[in-house]
Parts: structure tokens; C-alpha cells; sequence
């Protein structure tokens, strides 16, 4: 089958690789209807990751069913189902607190801008949509496989409650999520940081009632201004650089949280700044299994449209223009159809 | 006055200095009943703090009001009080956020081992006994200044529910005040770590159900065991150091957070195993105004004896033998009556 491999930095190509099988009775192979590209993809792409030559990456897809293994019940043929990047059995120990992406039986997405996808655990894995969705749900429910359950989780994680203020650091497609997911958990004012114009459009649309443009220290003071000098009541940090993180404990009022979900690089955390401000951290790879079905409800009903992140779509083929346009900044997030 | 004063590492004296007065019509003066040495004090008594030679150390107690400012409503001369060591106007917005340890107005307790306390915003800051106590609850009132208040706030912040299980790092008095804590917040199971048998004896009485005395490694390894290899539902970190957090993060299980009140000393957070374990960290300088109400009442009640905590007992000229015993680790925490 067609799926992408990277082979060093920048170097990104559609390869013929084999296409995977069952390999588990409670596994599922999934034709791919959509996948798309993840800022996390940006790290490897960028040198950042160390990378194994000729592997596949990819970890985001939907997609219809094309055969499941001998013990599981809960999929058939045709299904329409989100893929959560990271499988889980939905019932271990750490599935059951809620730390799906930590499950005992933990597996992932290793084919997700590819033809077709393996998935472990299928039956604690996936979801699926009541029938085939019209085309114009799908790049929402794709979104659900990682970057608006990431959002999501930075909300949960930073305690975003009914009529706080939430400042969400980062605009890249996660930190847009995030902004949606604070309006959704009853934020009554969001402020976004942002530079790029149609990223603060998409913001706004997504419920932030304030963009803030400038960066570091003055983007600090803009945002304490806005806040009365008080501070934010939850901050999503979605970038996972030292200077972004930085800035989410600069701007946490104390007693607060910061939610993070951007894979850390470089960061070193504020312990004696936590400790005398009372600013606590929490967050990590989002449990995407947890939240699906509520997210899947939110999406069917027309409540969230997260598929707006995908300002881009290409077939396939050109997988090396969407990592492109995405390092570039030309793209806020690439959708891929094989 | 007679109030303890440090020069050096080491060098505790009973000195003469001048009563504290009040300054602000919102000040009140305390008479001190009884007093006590922190954990933290020993901080700079072991030189890794600065210290200010001569400068008035200690900052817990409880005792009658002396004076109060012309502003001063809620307290008058007699009033028996609880001082927690950092005062507040208990009504500004971080006050309102339950982060009362970094009010705006924020004070702190600079002469609890001493016969007299000056208190800022006295009616924000103290709570009074209804009546004066008898004797026997003094030690316990005593507890809820600091240490009572900071094992709850480790508690609190580590998120202990009804049924979870806890693990306790630390068997200083802040962390057998964190496994009281752990059992009145409804935790069912309740793991102390401690290698000192009369620390361990009161871990049990304070209701740990185990306790393990390796350390390291070895430690994790067994509460791993007890735990069966999931992890802890919430983790108090007691201490402050770079192994007693390691270890804290180690024990925590996927999705739980880790309570941290030991100020902390050359910590370097594992942010990555945050991140792919999902732990997160909350906590800091104990908000103990906000503990107090309901604090009180337990002690009051009887349904809770922290001052238990105190198994060394000396008139304040000995001050600087109770830093010695409490260094030598020959007493867990020290009362002092002036």
C-alpha cells in the first residue's frame, strides 16, 4: 500500500510498503477515508525527534472497518470509525481512571497518512458513527482521533470550569481546539495568543473573546492586563517549548493549573515558582479514548466543528507539500485522502 | 522580648529584642501561649538557606491577643487565636480563589518561637478558639499554624478521594499530618514511608494501613507491589527534595497527581514522564486560612489529634537543644512555651 515514511529531516515520501495485517484476534485493519498531518509530526520532520530511516508516520485517521480479528465484537466490516492515536483495551486498570493512553495494552497509530491503518484492541479502541457520515462531518470526526482530544484534554487538565478565564498559549490547530474546548466547558472569557491573522479569525470563531498578538514578557503584561493583574484562572499550554511554558506559569493565577499537551522539548519547569504561586501542572498524552464519546456526540450534533483546524487538503501523493506548507506556516493543519 | 534568633548555620540564641508593636490599624499583636520549630527551619539552621544573622526565626503559634489596631472587628484582647504562619485580608480575589497564601495583602509570621507575635490584617488572618481551650488541645490548635494545614494541603492538592489510595513521601511532622489528612479525606488505603519506629507508630495511629521502610528503588519497588504494580492514587510529597520528588512521581499511578508542600531544594521535575505517565504535580505554600474553619472544628471535636506530632516539650530558653533534637531527627517536632 501507499503510506508515508520519513527518512531523515525534511525528507518525507509516499513509499509502497506492506499492508498491515491482523495480527491479534482482537486487532482491526482500517481503510483509511481520511488522515492528516500533527504539529508533533513537525518535531522528527525538523530534526527535533531522532528518526528511524524509512519508517511510516502518521498517527491520525477515520475510516471504514476492512476486517477485524476473530475475538472482536463490536466491529464489522464497514464501519465508519475515529482511530484514536493511541489504542487501549477500554478496561485495564489505568483505562478505568481514565488514563486511556496509558493503558496496560497501550498500542498506536503507526500508518495514519497511508492507505490502510492496524489498530490493537479494536474493541476498546474505536468508536463509530451511527451509519456513514456525509462527507462534510468528516474532517470533524477526524479530528477527533488526536488534535481536538488533545484540546480537550488541556481543558480538563487545566480545570477549565463554567465562567472562568482561560488563556491558551499556542495557535497551532491544538491550541485552536483548546479555545473550542474552553467554550464548550463553559469558559465566559478565552483568551487566545496569537500572531497569525487567520489564526486569530479561527480563534474568534472557535469562542476566544480576546486575542493577544504580542509574545513573551509583553504578551504576559497584555494578558495580566486583561485579567486585572490577577491572572488566568486556567492556562492550556499547547506548543511544549520551554518559552511557551514559561509564559502559561507567567500568566496562571495563583491556586490554578496549567494544562499541557504540547510534547515537551526543552523544558524546565518552574518548580519554586509552582510552589510559592501555587500553580500546579497536569496534562500529558491525551487519553483520546475517554473523551470520544462525548466529543463524537458534540461533533454529530453540529455543536463543535473541530474540522476547521484543516485549512489544507491534499491527496495523498503530495504528503511532502502538506509537511511543507505546515513547517512553513502556510497551513494551520493538512488533511490527507489516500 | 525574648524571642529566638538565628546568626548562623547552627547558631540559635534566645536574644532580647524589641516587642513588636502595631503599625497598621489593622495589625494585631499576639501574646504567645505556645510555639514551634518547622521543618523548614532547619532549612537555614543546616546552611541551605541564606540567613540574616540575627534576624528573629520561627513562625508558628498560637496564643491570646495582646492589642489589636482600631480597625481590627472580629478579634479583641483575650481572644484565644490560631496564627497561620502567612496572614491574609482573606477578601481579595486570590483570597476568594482559595490561594490565601499568596494574598495580595499577603503577611508572614516573623516571631512565633518568641513571647509575642505581630499579625497583619489581623481579622483576615486569625481564628478564634470559642472560649479558651483547655491545655490538653493546645498542641493540636497549635498544629493547624502550619504543619496540620500544609499535610492537608498536600492531601487536597494530591486530589485524595473517598476510597483511593495514598502514598505518603515523608515522615517528618508535615507527613504524618499528610496521613491524618489522607484518612479524614475518606482514602482507604494509606502507605507511609518511614524507616523510625516512633514515626511509624504514629503514621499507624494517624491511620496508615502500611508501611514500608525501604527507601529508593527498592521503596517504589515494594509499594509497587502493594499497589499491585498500578500506582498510587495520589501522592504527598512531604519533604522537598530531588529524591523525594522522584520517588513521589515514580509511585504516582497514570492520571493522578502528586500533592507537593516541602519547600522545594534542587528539584528538577521529570517533565517527560509527566507527560507520558499523565502525573500531575499541584501544591506549594499551604493557603491555611482557608483549612482553618474546618480544621478547628476537628480538633475541637476531637475527631482529629495532630498535635500528637509534638513528642518533645521545652520551656523557650532550650530553643536551641529542641533545633539540635529535632536536626538529630531525636524529636519529631518541637512545642515551645514561652
Amino acid at each position: 500500500m501507499r503510506a508515508t515514511t520519513i527518512h531523515a529531516p525534511g525528507d518525507i515520501r509516499l513509499s509502497d510498503v506492506p499492508e498491515p495485517s491482523i495480527k491479534a484476534p482482537t486487532d482491526a485493519i482500517v481503510k483509511v477515508v481520511a488522515g492528516c498531518i500533527c504539529g508533533s509530526d513537525l518535531w522528527p520532520y525538523r530534526g527535533a525527534n531522532d528518526i528511524e530511516a524509512g519508517s511510516t508516520i502518521g498517527h491520525e485517521c477515520v475510516g471504514v472497518v476492512a476486517e477485524v480479528g476473530s475475538e472482536v465484537q463490536a466491529f464489522r466490516e464497514g464501519d465508519f470509525v475515529v482511530v484514536p492515536f493511541v489504542h487501549c483495551d477500554n478496561t485495564c486498570a489505568h483505562c478505568r481512571n481514565g488514563a486511556q493512553s496509558a493503558c496496560l495494552e497501550q498500542g498506536w497509530t503507526e500508518s495514519g497518512q497511508a492507505e490502510y491503518s492496524h489498530v490493537t484492541h479494536a474493541d476498546g479502541s474505536l468508536v463509530k458513527t451511527d451509519g456513514m457520515p456525509d462527507d462534510s462531518l468528516v474532517p470533524s470526526l477526524l479530528a477527533l482521533s488526536d488534535v481536538m482530544a488533545t484540546g480537550w484534554h488541556a481543558a480538563v487538565s487545566a480545570g477549565v470550569t463554567k465562567g472562568s478565564t482561560a488563556v491558551v498559549v499556542g495557535d497551532g490547530a491544538v491550541g485552536l481546539c483548546g479555545v473550542l474546548a474552553a467554550r464548550e466547558l463553559g469558559a465566559e472569557r478565552i483568551i487566545a495568543m496569537s500572531r497569525h491573522q487567520p489564526r486569530q479569525e479561527l480563534a474568534r470563531r472557535f469562542g476566544a473573546t480576546d486575542i493577544v498578538a504580542e509574545r513573551g514578557e509583553e504578551g504576559g503584561a497584555r494578558v495580566k492586563d486583561l485579567t486585572d493583574g490577577i491572572g488566568a484562572d486556567a492556562v492550556l499550554e499547547c506548543v511544549g517549548t520551554d518559552e511557551s511554558m514559561q509564559t502559561a506559569f507567567a500568566l496562571a493565577r495563583p491556586g490554578s493549573m496549567v494544562g499541557f499537551v504540547g510534547v515537551p522539548h526543552g523544558v524546565e519547569l518552574p518548580v519554586r515558582r509552582m510552589f510559592s504561586k501555587n500553580v500546579g501542572l497536569a496534562g500529558g498524552v491525551a487519553p483520546v479514548r475517554r473523551y470520544l464519546p462525548e466529543l463524537l456526540d458534540l461533533v454529530t450534533s453540529g455543536a463543535i466543528e473541530p474540522g476547521l483546524v484543516f485549512d489544507l487538503s491534499l491527496p495523498l501523493d503530495e504528503v511532502a507539500e502538506g509537511y511543507r506548507a505546515m513547517d512553513e506556516r502556510r497551513a494551520i493543519k493538512v488533511l490527507l485522502t489516500p
